[in-house]
Order: structure tokens, then sequence, then C-alpha cells
């Protein structure tokens, strides 16, 4: 039987301390001895109830990665998908993948300056009235804060199906002095690409005829770098 | 009665020397002597009928405007619609307009460099396939062109319905290492602005509820230091 109340949720994450961290902030600076290993690692702020950081921890496996939401039943229906994913192989905890509880305005007491090597926000909620605009996580004090933990290697992915929080972010990201690249205003406008992974409300939206937004803001010198030795190559001579 | 062949536009153009500039390689590095004084240069490449410069000549007299197109044609409605603008203030010959003719690809042997202190790009061509991705006026190679021949204080606006070639404009921008500012989704979204300046197709898209996007990306060093300054202060503390 399944414990409902949120202290049956709180008492299901407890037991699941192979997979989900209640107490992020004790391996800042330490997350790589806990997967055990110095592989990259890749966070997504706002898993909501993680599909995407699922299938990424399943299909990359070389990949460390941490999904974060600041909601115990997120976490736990989380927790469920990533060892649904992974039982197709038999096994039972996720070896590269954790799943983190907490707020991102605090992500500077749970990481390390570069820490993280790549940030994914997907469809972060757009707080559209502008007397909110502080919330939105592409915000530039928000990109003040991921500059700091991202490695020199450091790039941020970011998908929305909300126009108004794209518009936003390509002139927070400009404005922050951000390098942007592989921007797209319709990112399923080839149809669906079997490697890209998804995200539950990608799914949902794109199932309704909705476009979906997306560009990356490079942050790390050496990830700077090497996109400017071919950032004009795919234009042609 | 009105002339229709191509002679007889062509004559027309001719007999407009206060106002059409029809060989304008001999005015490279003296437009400011053409038009008797060092107001900034504003250009519009591939003005159509020329609503936008025109208006723009009558709105902002600080500046002088050259509209640009390749079509004898197109350089005749404008130069109609410049002097009808200017009309209702009783004067014959816009005093900071010129409609010059020529092929946007030669743009170098008709300005010196730092000729120009503002570029407007309103409505180009999209040139949907890839295969003809060079000829967008926003493609890195015209880019490079643009680039020589704007001053310090030199900016580039673009506006387009086009979301293919809004999306391929952008990563142009930013591949080609331009800063990006004022990005648009949907320039009238809040409605129409009275001192917002449309051009022929802005009219017709806007009237079927279409969306403009725009985006303005700045090239000269001066601009960019202004720029800078303030680059954060409109997201507040
Ligand atoms: C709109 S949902 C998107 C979920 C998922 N990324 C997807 O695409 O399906 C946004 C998620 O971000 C989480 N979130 C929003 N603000 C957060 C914050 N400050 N800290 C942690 N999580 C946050 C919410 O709880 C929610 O699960
Ligand atoms: C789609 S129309 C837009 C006209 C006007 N800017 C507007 O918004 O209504 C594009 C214009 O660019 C001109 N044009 C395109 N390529 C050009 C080139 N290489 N040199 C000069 N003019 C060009 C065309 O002749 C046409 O008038």
């Amino acid at each position: 039987m399944r414990l409902r109340g949120r202290k049956g949720i709180r008492e299901n994450l407890e037991q699941q301390e192979d997979l989900v961290v209640l107490d992020p902030g004790q391996y800042r600076g330490k997350w790589a001895s806990l997967f055990g290993n110095d592989l990259p690692i890749h966070v997504e702020f706002g898993m909501g109830k993680g599909q995407f950081i699922s299938q990424m921890s399943y299909k990359h496996q070389q990949v460390n990665f941490i999904g974060v939401d600041m909601y115990d039943e997120l976490i736990r229906r989380a927790s469920e998908k990533g060892r649904n994913v992974w039982a197709q192989e038999g096994v039972d905890t996720p070896p590269n993948l954790k799943l983190a509880l907490f707020n991102i305005e605090s992500v500077e007491k749970v990481f390390e300056p570069g820490e993280i090597e790549r940030l994914y926000l997907n469809f972060s909620d757009p707080w559209p009235k502008s007397k909110h605009a502080r919330r939105r996580l592409t915000h530039p004090r928000f990109l003040d804060k991921y500059s700091q933990i991202l490695n020199d290697r450091g790039e941020i992915h970011f998908k929305t199906d909300s126009v108004t929080l794209f518009e936003f972010s390509l002139n927070s990201f400009a404005d922050y002095g951000l390098q942007m690249t592989n921007i797209s205003l319709d990112l399923h406008r080839e149809g669906l690409n079997e490697e890209h992974v998804m995200t539950e409300y990608e799914t949902k939206f794109v199932g309704q005829g909705m476009q979906i937004h997306r560009c990356e803001a490079i942050v790390g010198k050496e990830a700077l770098d090497a996109y400017r030795k071919n950032r004009l190559e795919k234009y042609g001579k």
C-alpha cells in the first residue's frame, strides 16, 4: 500500500539513500566522491517528475546526472521513474543518478565553484508577470549563481514552450554577456528525433502542436574556445 | 501621362538627381558632402517601396537617411513616397534623404569604412531553402561587409515576420560574435506604438495578425561600451 500523506512521502524518500539526497548541502565539493568517480556532472534544475533526467542517465552512462526539485512528491515520482528506466537492465540503483531536494535559490550552498559541467533548464516556470521577473530561472541574478558553479567546459541548455520566457531569456543571456549558440525557435520543426530526450512538459506540448524554443549559453572558457574554433564553419565558404 | 516601360522609369529617375542616386559608387567616402553636413547616416538595405525610410527621414531630421534597393521601379515608387511625406511641410526635396540604386553584394564599393552609423534590415527576403542561405542579408558574409562600413557607434536593426530567417539571423549574429540586444519575438505584443515606424511589409503582416520579430546587433566599439554600462540595469537589483 502506498503511503499518501506528506509524512509518508518523506519516509519513502528517507529509505532511498542510494538515489535521493535530502540534505544536498553536505555534499558541497564532494559530489564526485558520492558518485565514486570523476565523470562530468550534468544537473537539471526543476526536473519535475524526472522523465528527462532518468532517460539521460540511462542513455549517457559516462556522465553523472543530478535532478533537482524542491518538492518531496516530485522527488518521489522521479525516483520511481529513475528506477524504472534502469530496471530494464536489471539495475536497482541507477549508478550515475542522484535526485536532490533543494531550492535553486540556494544553489551555491549545494555546489562548489566549478563542480558542474552542464546545466539543463527545461520548461522552467515562466512567471509571466513582470513583477515576478526575478523568479525566472534565467534572470541575470541566477546566471550569476550558475556561472559560479559551472566549470571551464560549462554550458547552460535551455528549452521552453513559453515565447515570453524565451524572449526574456535570450535577452538575459545576451545582456549578461554569455555566448549563445544553437538557437531554435521550433525545435521539432523537422520532426521528432529519436535521439532527443523529451521532458514531461515537452511531450505534452509537442502533442498539442506547440512550438518548443531552445538555446545554449556557453559559460566556461574552454567551452568558449572550442566553440570559437569552428563557429562559422557551418555557414560554408 | 506616366511612362510605364523600363526606359520610361529610368528617364524618370534621371530627372530626380536631387533625391535619386543611380551611380552611388561615385559617392564612396563623400556621402557627407552630398548631404552637405556631418549628421549620422542611417541606411535601409532593401527598402522596397520606401514607406519606412521616407517616414524616418521626416521624423528624424537630425539624421541622414539612404534607402537602398536594386530595382528601378522600387526606387521610383520610394521617390514618390519620399516626396509625398515631405510635401506636408511644403518641401519638394527631402533634405536628409537619398535613394540609392545598387546591389547590396557590392556595398563596399558604395560606402567607405566607418561611413555609416546604422543599418536597417527590414523584412529581408527569407531565402528559405538552405542552399540559398548565403543570399540571406544576415549571413556572416554580409555581416563581414556591414562591420566594415559601420562606424564606432554602428548598429544593425533587424526586423522580420519570418521565423526561420529570424532564427537563422540570431544564430548568425551570435556566431559572428556580435552583441545582441532588445530581442523581441513579438514586436507588437503590447499593441501598436505611435512612434514606431512601420514598413510596407510590416503593415501588411501586422494586419494579418502575424508576429514580427526584431533584434539589434551592436557593431561599433563606442556603441558596445555605452551598452555595457547599463546592460543589466533594466533587471533591477
Ligand atoms: C514547469 S515544471 C517543468 C518540469 C520538467 N523540467 C519538465 O520539463 O517536464 C518546473 C519545475 O521546476 C521546479 N522548480 C521551480 N522553481 C524551483 C526552485 N526555485 N528550486 C527547485 N525547483 C524548482 C518546480 O517544482 C517544477 O517541478
Ligand atoms: C521583402 S522586401 C522588403 C521591403 C521593405 N523593407 C519592407 O519591409 O516593406 C525586400 C527588398 O529588398 C530588396 N533586395 C533584396 N536583395 C537585395 C540586394 N542584394 N540588393 C538590393 N536590394 C535588395 C528587394 O528588391 C526588395 O525590395
